[in-house]
């Protein structure tokens, strides 16, 4: 793994304003072929980093460095890229202007196209908001995407997966501490109850039933709330809140030229697409994932029949799933 | 509609202590026949009170008081009954006992046989909560309870449901006026959250997606969240915490003689038994419900097909829904 700090300079957004002096921490794995043909694009997710996506990187793994040449950006916002907690005093805090999806995307074309030299993705890939990212990159540049295969993700934030980011965010800011951002010390009440309001959506009622949580070291349905809570406290709130919001107004046909039409966005994509919702995702659900495939000229819709709900697709986490995923990364890779 | 406050007398507690000088308030429609025989029992939900019940009752329905003598007793803690908000001072507020729902059970158990001399129950029905309630009593009083129809409950309450109950509880005490309780104002930013974080959990994709909140009234989804926030402010915290305790611990097979078995407990009941989950309930899941109708003999699962989620079984709310579970009703009733 390869790890660096590039520069991109001002971005304009999408809602108006720049991100001044942007730039994006980027890790790379394996070499680019002579023409430029093996090039996969892996963007993180909400809470993870270069870090998280590595677990799904690997000799013999789908996402092989010795025959790709794998780029995970970190999300504008994450804490590892440009972030409130990290900008310049300007642009710090609660003064980070809002960056969406599209806005990454933008921030990530520059990176491949004019620092790295790649022509074209063989794949472009991802959980969660990674996958988000990949689908707003197929619709944008359909004819530089090969491949897509969104994972427990979607292409737009569906009404629902709004209305529960709105939950989670109110916990938070439920905390006076918080202050709207402009918070000295770390608003630590919002963030566990951040955390302990998020987990009950982030897997499914079986998970919960049987007690599988066992599986990732938790003893009780108390300690993997109390897990969740502690995880969150590693995060700055305005960075979590900076990503939700990108998060909730993820939507490939906003504005010109589709004007909402998302029907008509999907229609551009022309990568061989692969869609794979997990059976039991609460908010990136396979319902709404089963419209998008619709949309999408050839694309299969390949559920992941799992009980970890929207976490069946967290790289490296759970086997049987992941398992399911690298398979389907391998096939479409092959074709 | 005739209303009664009942006293009770002092309630020994399911976890120890006394409710002191514990009181019901008491709605009841139509006559006891000379038999008893056409008694029915209908208690409250979460944020319910008796007037909410009163929306599925009146002439030609198939609560019909002219035909049924149909009881509603307010839930303990929902500040009609005695509850944190309005007990005498020594158990007021933070102080109010953990009441359950078998404790509930044992007060209005006291009401029927004690005040209102009524020797079996025609029909125990109720939604949510009050289907919780209505489980409880059949298999505590099985020979008592000759027909059962809980619809969008379920007998226990499952690990995801109460996984989503502590996200919501921890909305609510991440505000810091509510001060664990002892709060003087009414925590007003905690309220808003906990409504707020609850929305998302009480109806479907395609209801948020297809905006049928508009059918409610509510031009955005914005609107509805603030609908959400501003019910939730009409309510007192504590009042709140109180019922979502009970709801949290709720398990008929607790404590002997079942010992959480239950497959055993729920064998014990009796009744002529429909089971109503709604396909799309987020908490008290279909699957779930499935689980415990194949635990009660001869029970038969009738799930309610609807995009309202858990709210499809909310007391007059939507047509459709109430017209499924007014019809098996009237069906278990006539048989």
């Amino acid at each position: 793994m390869k790890i660096e700090r590039v520069e991109l300079g001002d971005l304009p957004l999408e809602d108006g304003g720049v991100l001044e002096e942007a730039w994006l921490t980027v890790a790379t794995w394996g070499t680019l072929a002579p023409d430029g043909g093996n090039a996969i694009l892996f963007p993180t997710y909400f809470t993870g980093s270069h870090l998280s996506n590595a677990r799904m990187i690997g000799p013999g793994r789908a996402l092989d460095p010795s025959q790709w040449f794998i780029i995970v950006p970190n999300m504008i916002g994450n804490g590892v890229s440009i972030s409130p907690s990290n900008a310049s005093l300007r642009q710090a805090g609660a003064r980070f202007p809002r960056v969406s999806v599209r806005d990454n995307v933008r921030a990530q074309h520059r990176l491949l196209t004019q620092v790295l030299g790649i022509p074209r993705l063989a794949l472009a890939t991802g959980w969660s908001m990674g996958a988000v990212q990949a689908w707003q990159w197929a619709v944008e540049h359909p004819v530089f995407v090969e491949r897509l295969l969104p994972f427990c993700g979607s292409a737009r934030c569906w009404p629902l997966n709004q209305a529960f980011l709105e939950g989670v965010r109110a916990a938070l800011r439920c905390d006076v501490d918080f202050r709207d951002g402009a918070y000295e010390a770390a608003p630590e009440r919002g963030l566990r109850a951040f955390g302990r309001a998020y987990c009950g959506w982030a897997y499914s009622p079986r998970f919960f039933r049987e007690g599988l949580y066992r599986e990732l070291g938790h003893e009780s349905l108390e300690a993997l709330l109390r897990a969740w809570e502690d995880d969150h406290l590693e995060h700055d709130a305005n960075d979590l809140l900076c990503l939700v919001d990108a998060w909730q107004q993820a939507d490939p046909s906003r504005g010109p030229p589709f004007d909402g039409d998302l029907a008509a966005a999907l229609a551009q994509v022309t990568a061989r697409t692969i869609v794979m919702p997990c059976t039991t995702d609460a908010y990136f659900t396979l319902e709404e994932n089963a419209l998008e495939a619709a949309m999408v000229p050839g694309a299969e819709l390949r559920p992941i029949d799992s009980p970890y709900g929207h976490c069946a697709g967290a790289p490296g986490r759970f086997a049987a799933p992941m398992a399911q995923v690298e398979g389907a990364i391998r096939e479409l890779l092959s074709g």
